[in-house]
């Protein structure tokens, strides 16, 4: 999506960047010195939790869609991902969205574990609506902003992005993730272009392979051997990117 | 869920009534003389179409997620329910959140074509993440809000719902499915209620049946043959549903 003339000019001064899972998100609380709100700007009763801060020109805040209240585990997954991005847009108005975090990678796309890659476009592919049109909508094919001089300046692969709401694959997914082109799985991305498209606010993904998809190990079992290492590669490469978005206007990213 | 004390006691004056499809809201729409807002209630930006009016003690509100900008299709699916709801909570705050619309139903189950269904319970069945708890949390199961004089009073089927954002059934859609003991299946339920149960407003569900997703016929041709005519008993169903809510409070349903 294009931000529109005026805004692309201005230098950055707001970002949101959301992250699924606190394990991805606390390397980046720590290095940036944010702070948890104490009067959270969500309604009462959900889950998510803002960490904000400054880093050079930037006010950084990195939006958690929290615990699950009864269960205690994260709150992953496109539901909790479009209503936190949706209500972060509302409260904050950010500039530019980052969705940062872990994904699976296939080998037969270029992808090694701790790889992280700079998406091109997101789609989703357990949204199967075999009606015309509808088959299109349930695809949710989506360009991320578009940013070739981080790209330049970076060290990342490129790739596009498949997103669904299970951690492993079925053959149903597996057909849609090889027509959705990816080179990653996620279980966020889609859903977060779709509310910051809504909105009007330029997205951009950036993505830390804890597993390989079409390898020989089980999913859940090398993403959870992975995550903490990982994370450490996306920390990094979104330090990377904030230091390269400092100063900078959309249109000059 | 239970709604907390004080608020059970009083006479419910509010409904907001969530309905995906727009041929599925109209025949509501007419019947109680509901007029479009001519200012939205929503952000700039949202194709969310709120209907609004009153019937007898009640103010009514349907809230249909609307066209998607691009493709023109109706916004199906968990993603633009759960943030409608969520908008729509903020927005109105409503005493009680109605669900209906059209569902896959099970004959296995005792579903038929045109069987109106008022929902026990619901939860998600396209989001498998096999970690401990994760697995739960992905299931996602909450019961409806309890109505049992409304069950005893209306002529309703009684069934458990199982939500997936594809019209489609995968065989591990069907595992869990069956998992869930579900008799029928829609695209948005679970979603809804996850909102409501985040916000805390009682949630009920009217699912009427278009298609036996366990017969011999497509699906998507089935949805599509009887679409309108089961939306005719939908209509009258969410009717008598609204007949009966009137002049009650929620410890009354």
């Amino acid at each position: 999506m294009a931000p529109c003339g005026e805004k692309s000019q201005e230098v950055i001064s707001s970002i949101a960047i959301i992250i699924a899972m606190q394990t991805e998100a606390l390397p980046l609380v720590n290095r940036f010195e944010l702070k948890e709100d104490e009067e959270s700007v969500f309604p009462e009763g959900v889950p998510w939790i803002r960490y904000h801060g400054t880093y050079k020109d930037l006010q950084i805040n990195i939006i958690w869609p929290g615990k699950d209240a009864t269960l205690g585990v994260d709150s992953v997954g496109t539901v909790s991902a479009s209503l936190a991005t949706y209500a972060t847009i509302q409260a904050l108005k950010p500039d530019l969205i980052i969705n940062a975090g872990t994904a699976g990678g296939f080998k037969s796309k270029g992808a090694s574990i701790g790889d992280v890659f700079l998406i091109s476009d997101v789609a989703f592919h357990d949204r199967r609506i075999p009606i015309p049109v509808f088959d299109l909508y349930g695809v949710g094919l989506r360009p991320a902003f578009s940013t070739p001089n981080l790209l330049k300046e970076l060290n990342l692969k490129v790739g596009k992005l498949s997103t669904g709401d299970s951690l492993d694959m079925s053959p149903q997914d597996e057909t849609s993730i090889i027509a959705n082109d990816a080179a990653v799985k996620d279980m966020e991305g889609a859903a977060v272009a779709y509310v910051a498209n809504l909105l009007k606010v330029p997205a951009i993904f950036v993505k830390a392979v804890t597993d390989i998809v079409d390898g020989d190990k089980p999913t859940a079992e090398e993403f959870m051997q992975n995550l903490v290492a990982v994370t450490a590669a996306l920390d990094q490469a979104v330090t990377q990117v904030l230091h390269f978005i400092n100063g900078k206007s959309l249109s000059e990213l």
